[in-house]
């Protein structure tokens, strides 16, 4: 066999798709699609590397899921709907069965969202994905970071921690069947895509939960020049996580797996309390769990606020990439 | 000095833009655009990695060039006008000078193309950079690898080989002052943007060079289902390149080299007799070296002929990226 990227790009990169938007998908210079008039045209990239952004046992099918994932919640955060990505692959060789296992979770995520793979690049190197996904919004729809109004509530859709609970079981080798759960977030986060769509009928503003509730939900704050109280008793924690901290003795007070970790990717959004129960409904239609956190206030300023009313103080929050 | 992603972002890849179909570019899960009624959106990836693409001495200047650069050329060979870009940027680690040039020269390349970087990311790793171009063009304009017809004449721009005689000096070591244009050429290649989205008035096929003439134009004969003769006497060698192969004694008729040797990124398009001399004017007006170099046959093969009537054989063209 010639290994060449070629042969690559044929072997496991070539999917059928029946979206008849795109032009062009592979085989010339560039992909071509079109973009109905009327929409604007979204766009988010990111790059997952091995033993960076996860562990170097990672299975190809959890890779696969996980790379487009977060993009597709980057995309979900915007209100969009999905349509194209690109792949910018690096390989350290070719290795038939990854690969194989690679492109069928792919190929299956992206026939789940009805995603077609227009384009990438297949390289030499240390094992690393970049994603460019690509989709189309009403832009009177788009929910943005700049966009939350003091009186709005706070909502978070699923349950916060799950993935660094995840991360602390496979970082640390516990074979503990009851943080299977966890390590299963870690690895498959969803993107709320399909709610995300209907949700941008009520709201304006949204952020996905990559870097943690802390820093993603400061970054809305600080766009939207105002402040937030969020109610630590409020926050959703699943019933594995809530088993990590009693089993392995995190003290209950110490919320940073909570609040100052990411990877869970689950949707934060403001809305007016007028939209509360509309939302609510809506959230149920997609068996979504929904929790309003807190409020939005006019004060610059982010608090957490624990059962004894202590507002708690978290120094470092978010993912650093350098640090 | 904190060090993390968003600080790199804003102090070395935020840059002004002029351009008014950008809606949001960085500061929020995606950036979001408008796409003219009519127009088609063409997309492209490439991913350069260290001592793969660009040996690893290369000047930050020249990779932020390069990057950028071989991006432009697969728009170019479509007839795109180029308008965004993302950038995913893996860096071993926070290097203020190494970002400052790389940066410097990224921001002055998108301002000669008005091209506005609407996203991207950044991670810790090996030197890796993955850019992905996007640009318009009207559907009826594409140039497209696949519209060759028998009876078309084939061309192509500027010179070929300069960028295997380039690698060949610097790979080697060779200190020759007469062989610095050839180190130019492969260093900063020049997408033939301009040219290109004029050509679009005259000509429906067209591929850029990144991979050798032998294998890019195989491309565009297999895509068409057709074949060619070139005359290897009319493929253009520049004076430079003429030097290195009397100077090191390479053998004239040895055509590998400007041949079967990527990297030139010039461009390679097919046309009818009638619009020859229309093209030969645009390519004056650009101030563009063109040159006819055979013509596309019936018969599905690509006949390389030298001057001696001898029909030469390539048997290994192109780059394998896993070879």
């Amino acid at each position: 066999m010639n290994n060449s990227e070629f042969d690559v790009i044929k072997k496991y990169f070539s999917f059928s798709s029946d979206r008849d938007d795109v032009v062009i998908a592979a085989g010339d210079d560039c992909a071509a699609v079109t973009v109905s008039p009327g929409k604007k045209l979204l766009i988010t990239t990111d790059t997952l590397i091995s033993g960076v952004h996860f562990p170097e046992e990672t299975s190809p099918e959890d890779i696969a899921y996980k790379s487009l994932m977060v993009n597709l919640s980057d995309l979900a955060a915007m209100g969009a709907t999905p349509a194209w990505v690109t792949l910018a692959i690096t390989l350290p060789d070719i290795d038939e069965a990854w690969l194989s296992a690679f492109s069928l979770e792919f190929s299956s995520v992206l026939s789940a969202f009805n995603i077609s793979l227009i384009g990438g690049d297949t390289t030499k190197g240390a094992l690393s994905i970049t994603i460019q996904a690509m989709g189309l919004c009403d832009e009177n729809r788009m929910m943005r970071r700049d966009r939350a109004k003091p009186g709005d509530k706070v909502f978070v859709t699923g349950f916060l921690g799950d993935a660094a609970v995840g991360l602390k079981a496979v970082v640390g080798g516990l074979n503990d069947e009851k943080l299977s759960a966890c390590v299963e977030r870690l690895n498959r986060p969803e993107a709320r895509a399909s709610f995300a769509e209907e949700l941008t009928q009520y709201v304006r503003c949204a952020i996905d939960l990559s870097d943690g509730l802390a820093a993603d939900l400061g970054h809305v704050l600080d766009a939207s020049s105002c402040g937030a109280r969020i109610q630590l008793s409020d926050v959703p924690i699943s019933l594995a996580a809530r088993y990590y901290f009693i089993r392995y003795n995190i003290s209950v007070t110490d919320w940073s797996m909570v609040i100052a970790q990411g990877d869970d990717y689950e949707l934060c959004f403001t809305a007016s309390t007028d939209d509360e129960s509309a939302i609510k409904t809506l959230a149920e239609k997609h068996r979504l769990k929904l929790s309003c956190i807190g409020v939005v206030t006019q004060e610059t300023k982010l608090e957490f606020i624990a059962a004894d009313n202590e507002i708690m103080k978290f120094p470092d929050t978010g993912f650093k990439h350098f640090s």
